[in-house]
Order: C-alpha cells, then sequence, then structure tokens
C-alpha cells in the first residue's frame, strides 16, 4: 500500500484495476456516478451504480449539484451511500453525528434517504434489498450510516487523531486481533440469519467498440454557411460539427451548463436529442457527468464559457489523471468577447488545459479549422482534448478539404523577404493578417502563421519559418501572458537563435467593443504593426 | 451600460462604485456575504448583509456550501433573496417555478424560508419587516420571491429568448411606457398602504486603518525551532509565522478546509481561535468567505493542499477581477508530498497563480523564508498572494536576521568558473545543493539561486549570475512544466543569449516516498547533474 510501482496507492487510481474513477479530492464521485446511471437509463442496461461517500465529503458543494440532476433526471438506478463516521481529517464534520440533518438534505433534493446503523450488517442488507427491489423507485436512494471512526477499536473508536495514521508496531497484533473478530461476525451473522448472499457484480455490457468518426464538410447539409466568402463563429461552426458527428455515432453526447445558446450546443440538441444532456448553472457536476459517461465508453463533449472551465478545474485536474478523454469547447474566449466584461472572459484556459497531462489544446480561427478540429478531437482518446472557440464571426479562410492535425499549424503568409514571423489564432490570426496587408503596403513583408494546435506545438515548421524570417517572432495571444501561446512558444525555442516579442493580455479587462479591447489590450493589428517596426 | 471607460459594466466590477465584490460567475456572492456576515458577528457590528441570487443561479454547489456554513455559524444577519423567475439563459431553470422545493433545500440546510410573490410589494415590505425585527432569529434567513421574467411586458414576460437581449428601436417606447407604470405602482402603493421608508443604507463601520504588521523571528518565542541546523516543513513555519502575525494584529484571520493540521494553521487557531474560522471541506466557499472579509478590511489567510485551490479556481480568478487582497498557502506541492499520491499533489498552482493579474507567487525552501514570506504577504495589499509550502523537512538555511522581498532571489552558490547557473525552488532547491557539492568534487562549479519569489522575477540578478556561469539556465522544479517557473524564466530570457534547460514533471505521478518520486520525475540532484554534464 502506498508504495513506488504498487497498484495500491494512497488514493485508488486508474492503477487500480477495479478503479472506477480516479478519486482522492472529494465530492467528485456521486456526479461521475450519475454520467453512469444515465448512461444506464439511455442504453436500457439494468446495472445498478453504487457510490460510497464520506460525511465530511458532503460538504463539498459538487455533491449538492450531482445530487439535484440525479434527481431530476429520476435515477432510481443511482445508489448513494454515507459513512456517517461523524470525524473529518481534523476535527468533527459539519454536521456532526446529526445523521437526520443529511437525511433531510438529500430528501429536499428529491432522494430516498434511509438512515441505518452501518455497523449492524442486517440493517446494510435489508435496506439494499429494499431499495434494489424497487420500493420507492421513482427517485435516486441514499443509505445515511452512521458508524463509528475505528469502530470496535479499544481507545480508537470515535476518537480524533487517526485519520491516515499507521499504527506502531506494537500496537498492531492487538488492533488486528480485534478487527478479526469484526470480520469474522459479519460472515458468521450472513450465515446464521440465512440473508442471501448478494449477487456478484456483473461486468456491464457497455458498447467498447472504437470506432473512428469520420465528417465531410463538403457533403455536410450546412456546408454552405462554410463557404469562402462567408462569416461564421468558431463557436458555431463547433456545434454544426458535433451535431454531424452525432448522426455518425451514436456514442457521442453534448452536455451543457445552461448557455447551450452561446457555445451552440443547441445545434446538436436539436438533432440529437436523446443524447444532449442539460446539467444546468452546475459546471462541476457536467465535467464529472462527463467523466462517468467516458468511462461507460461514450464519446462525451462538455461546453460552456472557457471561463467557466476554472470552476470545474479539480474535475478536469482529477480526469486527467483518470486519462479520462473528455472533449472540452470553452466559448467566449478573451477579451474580444466584448460587452459581457472580465468574468465572462477565458483568459487563463490555455495555462489551466496545457498542464493537464496528456491533453491537446486546439485553437481554431475560422469556421473549417473549428468544424474539422472538432472532427479529430471526437477520435482523440488518450487524454482531454480542449477546444477553445472564440465569439465573433469571423471569414472562412480555408477550403472545405482543407486538412488539419494534433500538433499541426498552417503557415498563411509566406515570402522570399520576411523580416519578422507573426504567429496568430483564434481573432488575433486576424490582427496578424491585416498587419501583413497593411506592412505590405509600407513593403515590408511578414510571414504569418495559424497556430491552431497550441499543445503540441509544430515546433519545426515555426523554426523553419522562423529562420526565413529574421530569426524573429511576435506571438499575438487573447489570453494572459503566463501560461498561454507566447510561453508555450517561448519556453520550446528558449535554445535557438530566434527571439520572441510577446503580445498578450497583461491587466484586467472590462465592458466595451471587441476591437477597443483588443486595442486596450495591446493585441490589435495597430499594436502588432508597432512591434515590427520596433524589432526590425 | 457595457461600454468602454462608462463605471457600468456587462457585470459589475470594482469600477461600480456601489459594488460589493466583483460578479458575473454565478453562486459565489452568497459565500462572499457569509464572509462579511461573520466580520459583523466577529467585530459586533449590527449591519446586515443582503444577498440576491437567482433561481438558475442556486444550481451551483458553491451556494450550498455557503448555504451550510451561514448555517453553522448561526448568521442571522444574513438576509438571501432568491429572484426566482424560473427562467435561465437558455431554458428553464432546474426546478422551473417550483419554489417550494427552494424552499425545503434551504431549510434542509437549516435556514428560514419565506416564500413570497415577488411582485407584491407589501409581501416584499412585510416579509423583510418581520426577518429584521428578529422573528426566528437564531438561524440565517431566505426569501424565495416568485417572479416572471419581464414582468408586465405584454408577449414577454415568463417567456424564453429575451435574457440579455436588447430591445429593437421600434419597440423600445412600447416597454419603456409598461415599466414606468409598473414603478409607479410600486412607488405610489407605498405611500398609500403607509409602508415606512426602510432605513436608508448605513456606512459599515469597519477599521480602515492600513497598519504595517512586523514579525521579528530573533525575538519569536518559537525561534529556537530556525536555528541553523534545525530542520522545519515550510508548511509549518508558515503556521507559527501566521500565529505569531495574529498576535500582532486583530485583523489577521485564517481559513481552513479541513486540514488545519497538514497546513498548519491549527497553530495559529490554539492561539487566535477568534479569528479561526473552520470552512469544512468547502473550498470554493472557504475562498468566498475569505474575499467577503478581505472586503470588510480584514487581513485573511486561506489555507488548503495547494492541489485543492483547483476547486476554488473561479473563485480566486473572482477575487483577482475584484482586486481583493486574499493570502493564500497551498501545502503539499509537488511529487515531493509522496505516498498520499498525484491526487494530492499540487502540479499546476504556480500556473494557475501566475494568471491572476496583480498576483505575486512565492515559494520558500526553508523555515526561515517561509516565515518572512507569510509576514510580507500580510502587508501585500494589491492584489492576491500565494505562498506554496512544501511537506518535508528542510534544512534551515538562511540566517534569522535574512532579508526576503517581492521579487528577489538569493545567489546561493557563486564562483568565478561557473559552468552553468541551477535555479531551484522548494525541495529542487536541495537537490540544486547536492548537485553543486557533488559536481565540486569533479571540479565543476556551479553557480545556485533560490527563486523564493516566481512572479514577480528578479530578472536582473537571474541575468547577472547566468552570463557569469557560462550562459547557461538549468531550471528544477516540482511542479509541470506548462506555466510553471521554467517557462516563467524561458519567457523573460528569451531575447538574450542564455541558453535555458528545464527540469520539471511531465507526467502523472504516483504514490512512492518522496525521493523515489522526485528521481522518477527526473528533478533530483542525480538528473541534475547528469543535465549539467550533457550541456557544459
Amino acid at each position: 500500500l502506498r508504495k513506488f510501482d504498487s497498484f495500491l496507492e494512497g488514493h485508488p487510481t486508474p492503477k487500480f484495476e477495479y478503479n472506477e474513477a480516479a478519486t482522492g479530492s472529494l465530492g467528485q464521485g456521486l456526479s461521475v456516478g450519475v454520467g453512469m446511471a444515465i448512461n444506464a437509463k439511455h442504453d436500457n442496461l439494468d446495472y445498478k451504480t453504487y457510490v460510497m461517500m464520506g460525511d465530511g465529503e458532503i460538504a463539498e458543494g459538487s455533491v449538492w449539484e450531482g445530487a439535484e440532476l440525479a434527481s431530476h433526471y429520476k435515477l432510481n438506478n443511482l445508489i448513494g451511500i454515507v459513512d456517517c463516521n461523524r470525524l473529518g481529517q481534523s476535527g468533527e464534520s459539519i454536521e456532526n453525528h446529526n445523521v437526520e440533518k443529511y437525511a433531510k438534505k438529500f430528501e429536499a433534493f428529491g432522494w430516498n434517504a434511509y438512515i441505518i446503523d452501518g455497523h449492524n450488517v442486517e440493517d446494510i442488507f435489508t435496506t439494499l434489498e429494499k431499495i434494489t427491489s424497487g420500493a420507492n423507485n421513482k427517485n435516486p436512494n441514499v443509505i445515511i450510516a452512521k458508524t463509528y471512526k475505528g469502530y470496535g477499536l479499544e481507545n480508537i473508536e470515535n476518537k480524533n487523531g487517526f485519520h491516515g495514521k499507521p499504527f506502531k508496531k506494537e500496537e498492531l497484533e492487538k488492533v488486528i486481533d480485534q478487527l478479526k473478530t469484526r470480520f469474522k461476525d459479519a460472515a458468521e451473522y450472513q450465515k446464521e440469519r440465512s440473508i442471501p448472499e448478494l449477487p456478484s457484480p456483473t461486468k456491464c455490457e457497455i458498447d467498447n467498440t472504437k470506432q473512428i468518426i469520420k465528417l465531410n464538410l463538403e457533403d455536410d447539409k450546412n456546408s454552405s454557411l462554410f463557404d469562402n466568402d462567408k462569416k461564421i463563429a468558431t463557436r458555431k461552426s463547433f456545434g454544426y460539427a458535433l451535431a454531424s458527428l452525432g448522426k455518425q455515432s451514436t456514442q457521442i453526447f453534448a452536455l451543457d451548463g445552461d448557455v447551450k445558446n452561446s457555445t451552440y450546443t443547441e445545434i446538436f440538441e436539436k438533432e440529437n436529442p436523446k443524447n444532449f444532456i442539460q446539467c444546468f448553472i452546475a459546471e462541476q457536476a457536467m465535467i464529472s457527468v462527463t467523466t462517468g459517461l467516458e468511462l461507460r465508453n461514450k464519446i462525451p463533449f462538455a461546453a460552456t464559457f472557457g471561463a467557466f472551465f476554472t470552476r470545474a478545474h479539480d474535475q478536469i485536474r482529477m480526469a486527467g489523471i483518470g486519462k479520462n478523454a473528455l472533449r472540452l469547447c470553452g466559448s467566449h474566449c478573451g477579451v474580444s468577447i466584448g460587452e459581457d466584461g472580465p468574468s465572462q472572459m477565458a483568459l487563463e484556459d490555455i495555462a489551466m488545459m496545457r498542464c493537464i497531462p496528456n491533453s491537446i489544446v486546439l485553437y481554431p480561427s475560422d469556421g473549417v479549422s473549428a468544424y474539422k478540429l472538432t472532427e479529430i478531437m471526437a477520435n482523440y482518446s488518450d487524454g482531454i482534448s480542449y477546444l477553445r472557440t472564440s465569439r465573433p464571426e469571423t471569414p472562412i479562410i480555408y477550403n472545405k478539404n482543407e486538412e488539419f492535425k494534433i500538433g499541426g499549424c498552417k503557415v498563411l503568409k509566406e515570402s522570399e523577404s520576411d523580416k519578422v514571423c507573426i504567429i496568430g489564432a483564434g481573432v488575433t490570426l486576424y490582427e496578424s493578417l491585416k498587419a501583413h496587408e497593411e506592412l505590405k503596403k509600407q513593403n515590408i513583408n511578414v510571414s504569418v502563421i495559424d497556430l491552431y494546435s497550441v499543445k503540441p506545438l509544430d515546433v519545426e515548421t515555426i523554426k523553419k519559418v522562423a529562420l526565413k524570417s529574421g530569426n524573429k517572432i511576435i506571438t499575438v495571444e487573447d489570453h494572459y501572458l503566463q501560461g498561454g501561446i507566447g510561453e508555450a512558444v517561448s519556453s520550446t525555442l528558449i535554445n535557438t537563435e530566434i527571439k520572441i516579442e510577446k503580445l498578450a493580455v497583461t491587466d484586467i479587462s472590462c465592458s466595451g467593443k471587441s476591437e477597443e479591447l483588443l486595442s486596450a489590450a495591446k493585441i490589435d493589428a495597430k499594436h502588432i504593426i508597432k512591434k515590427v517596426l520596433e524589432i526590425i
């Protein structure tokens, strides 16, 4: 236990064969269970999902997000068990041993609650039988099991100060003896009272097929929206691609947190209503439900404003540790969202998502790339994939048969006499292209790269183009300087001769027009031109 | 409204004079109010705190974290008002117009709930009077106000599709006329029924003194723990410093999420119990309560495992926008925590905290620096300050009168023939020092810097030392590569001749001994030496 190379870690991770989801950060299990239970309902499978919780743990608000979703979706196939042992890590839990209060909370959230003596084996069996035999079978069920930490151990039971602490060697024999008695009791008890054995767990009949899901934008019924003279927001293009993916595979799901008309998952909902899950304004639960679905072999996309993924950062972090292939789309990135103001602007999402091991971070600029990158995400199963979409409409710049790849970039402007290479993505790509045009009029050539894959980076192409552009790069991003595109590129090219100037957001933004805010943040064409003239 | 340079933004920020806390991310207000209400109780002030919420908003779990804390601390001076208008941004809220269900939820969480017709002015007045006159005065109170979105507006009232949408110019006159009638109604109503005017809001009598709080480690009663031959974990040193700060100023508060015996805020609690707030395992509420206290001129420190600050990333982000001077201490950083495994390791906290505008990020290696940096944080009021502390005990390397500053670093090893400069912080500083000793035996000199201030960086000193160290730097950090120390340093030095190698965590860690995990992550002395030999 807890040894290097052991599958028994401090907290279960996927290294442990019977692990369902990476654990160790509290209050996430219930919503993962909600995802699994929704999956059973969706596929008409009769497995039940059990979620163990601690009483200290259910102080986490995420538990109540999961509780309300379970009730809303009438998940009578979901059984919660709260081990209510009164003691947290450092002291008493918030409601102490007041089990009635916990029951009342779950009941208010639409659950059937059963208070039992958690040390009474008959109580446990009969309550589980009552629940699984279908009494009260409209709502989710929870068992509030009153227990004592260290039950049956002399001078330890119900006492503070033993959380996660191993016993001393000299205490060990006595403790093991006391535990042995308890275990014999339970087994004999079951025999004596002829309590039937619970059915042994059966493997979920889930569809394990890994199919490659292909889209064809030229044949898409919305293809004309992607014509070369059109404008479309990348967030909307994501919605169309997602809807088309749903037509290709019943494994595709979309999850929303009451912003489907902003992220455009509503396009998916309209065409694939059965695979659309409304999680209301509960982003933590939304991510954990996504994890639960992924663990039952679905291909779930969760979308909200990029800024609001910070609300579920811990859930995303844990899914990273669990190696779950969540597909996340964060819309409304950067100051370019305009009027709504700083609370709605994702300016740290690239930094957050780059930190997740095995993650990929994609950032489309036009409708075609957004569509194709969404298709790529559906087929990426090695970890979390993040698509960063923008609010403003942007012109289509790619042909419908253009190909994109994880770790790629596009060189949009290149000449034999480039003085600087400008790297943009999303809205700043258009500012870079504007700067290119303006500078051309002054007989100054600059190359322009569309960095649609922020992680991984296409280092070789960037290097090659920079070498032909006076060994100078300017990165321009609608994101904070820290952990963003400029730092990612600098970090990779630090040991070359290439010099890099970074234009990025460095202060709190405000409400205003998109152009005003891009200019105030010094990431628009005017400031790119200024920087080019400074360094050539 | 929503115009550049206007104080009326899309969502209120501190630019708006009457703003209490930065808003726009839902479900945070209640816990900010909890902090303000706790402050009133603490200081025996008779102001009341009112928090407006939407029905869609209270799907956020953070609301229920705040609700349980309010009840636990018997905050009868806190009044919640839920505008229950049935409609969210994109559709119906989770409980629709079922106001009884909302009331039942709050009651289960220990509140008095009053359901009213939110359009009936008499109902509003009499309920507020009932609450403020002290009936039911043991518990917090909430008004569930049933309302209709767009009330009184023809073809708009109670209909979806008008969220955040301005009216067309031709509709404007009619809409304004209809609203005018409603406003006159309310004013006349108050006059007619002789409803007494509510007392005009009085300014909170808060102590606005900005004092400089000084500690003297040489005189500290625990001074002997910081002697040169001792070992102490930086997290424990933080606890001692915090307790001593509490003795210097009654404005100092400490907030915990049931890990006080790991972060060592328990040392503070023991000596300053009245200024210690247990928030249980509810990190989101903990941060918002911290914000509430800060807005009432307290100097609050919140501490938990660094990993669990990801749970409150959105709350920290919003406090950044609100320019609130939260003091945050994240313990158990990096793989060096050992046995507990990856879920408990903060490996993205530097990236997260660097992204907050006006933040400072401090990372002590020994007990003295941890103590002094905690003192510095108490006096930093321009934004969020973050202290990253480590689990393992580390030797004292500084004298008790050593001075530290925001944006500083310490050059610990330097000679006339250094081949490389090694930059470490926290546990990796000791690995760097070990590498230094080993290499010395092979007649290879390397300089060593303790980068205790990660943001801002002491660029000048780093440059100066690197120039004298063969223009080569190796950064070593117990953090993911992305957004960490190596990227911060690379980003700053990209336009110099200095070459930088980055040793950082690049994959998911596991349980094991601290040394095993440092070695597996290739950030221990052995791997530093290997890298030095590679590049000199």
